[in-house]
């Protein structure tokens, strides 16, 4: 679509250990509406979240290399909660550009949000034991408290999305987390979503949550903080007309579940999804 | 306990990829109350589901092999559906032990069961992609309807085995199943439970099925195969007072999972993991 005379858009690579950091892709479309993606899921290696901190890293340096040499990603959002958690330093070692994690702008968000400093975070079970959003509120003056949220992953993943289940499942989740807050003397007014596949569940969340509290979609809050790291000529949209975002996504397996679920997550076809080997 | 003028009872091995073999190996205890058992959950390269044929069937010879020649195990059942699909003849041919299945036994328990000959089968979505159930019981003159719950696992390992979200979900699960059956004329009688997790959900699933409706665990099943297969000497309790089953679990990864969810597969304390390194 881009016309000779204008200079085609950088890439900006997005990866994760699976598919649910197509929200955080999705966030990132509406923010750099002529840009290129290049997105990889490393399906073949998931759940990230029962490995060793070693592993993790050497898969994620994988990743991010494959998209920063092959696909010519001038800019890296890590999608994935558990990978930026335990391997955001070894790859900013591992590769020449910006390299921009999901758990410190969810943070961040946060405290611009919350008025008495506490926080709840809802999670994965991996992103809870790894304290990553908590030791990020902390540092950012917030008292924060997690709480894992197994069932909601398979919901999302099983389509029930806007369920009674699944609202049953998130006020019992809530209450839960709410109850120990209260025990913990804590007056909670923020709630970070600290899961790629919880933006798909943001309604049902939001009329779960007490009168007022703010929720917090680190997809979003990471989208934004992209948006202010890379430099102004990826933001000027291009100059044709209906700038159209060009998306590549790649899979190291399962391209099945990945292209039947991930539309839904990324609101938008996701088209071809190509089969890349990293190796592992 | 066994005093030295009897022989030592020989060794069943049981894989699995998690834990959820588990219960298989519950069932194999009540038959089995004097022998020893060696368990092995390759949880670290779970789930087995995704993977190709190859790559399942090379991971499960390698925990067959430690069983038999590092537990000295001389019977092996496959607790693990997917292995049981698509490694067993593999297994065969790289120990030089009998090997059990779960899938064939649950197939004839359900002809046993059956009057109309047609079944319903419930398991993850791999074991269903598969259809070695439906292959299984086909061979045996049934006809199979296969329907994939996806959330029963999480539930399951959420704790919330007799919970109302989990009753409701079998419920729509099983009005799926059923609706489909019926549009495609079927009169099914007979349930299977397809998947080591769930015989932990067998009363809440018996409420759920219609009147006179059979259900089978295919973990039962494959003891009580085990029980037909496995020759005379082990059949005999020990002599001594009190037989006690001696059990050793072993586990490539995650061992905190295993001990804490472990238990209530097992119905009785699992006792320490030991962590096992299999290359991989």
């Amino acid at each position: 679509m881009s016309s000779p005379s204008i200079p085609s858009p950088p890439t900006i690579g997005v990866f994760d250990s699976g598919f649910g950091g197509l929200t955080v892709l999705r966030a990132l479309i509406r923010r750099f509406p002529s840009a290129r993606f290049a997105f990889i899921g490393d399906t073949a290696r998931l759940p990230y979240g029962s490995k060793s901190r070693r592993t993790i890293a050497r898969y994620a340096v994988e990743s991010a290399q494959f998209l920063v040499r092959e696909q010519g990603a001038e800019f890296l959002v890590i999608a994935c909660n558990t990978a930026s958690a335990l391997a955001l330093d070894a790859i900013e070692s591992a590769v020449p550009v910006q390299v921009l994690g999901v758990i410190e702008p969810g943070a961040m968000a946060a405290r611009a949000a919350s008025r008495s400093g506490d926080v709840l975070v809802i999670a994965t079970d991996a992103t809870v034991k790894s304290h990553a959003y908590a030791a990020a509120c902390q540092a950012l003056g917030l008292r924060a408290l997690e709480k894992a949220c197994p069932l909601l992953v398979p919901l999302v993943e099983e389509g029930w999305i806007r369920h009674p289940v699944t609202a049953e499942v998130i006020r019992i989740y809530l209450d839960e987390l709410l109850a120990d807050a209260s025990a913990k003397q804590l007056t909670p007014d923020t709630l970070v979503l600290g899961c790629t596949h919880y933006p798909l569940l943001r309604p049902l969340i939001e009329q779960a949550v007490p009168e007022g509290m703010r929720v917090i979609d680190s997809a979003e809050s990471a989208a934004d903080a992209a948006l202010r790291m890379i430099n102004g000529r990826m933001l000027s949209p291009s100059s044709g007309p209906d700038p159209e975002p060009l998306i590549r996504c790649f899979a190291t397996d399962s391209v099945d579940k990945f292209q039947r679920l991930g539309s839904r997550f990324l609101d938008r076809p996701v088209g071809d999804v190509e089969l890349v080997d990293l190796g592992g």
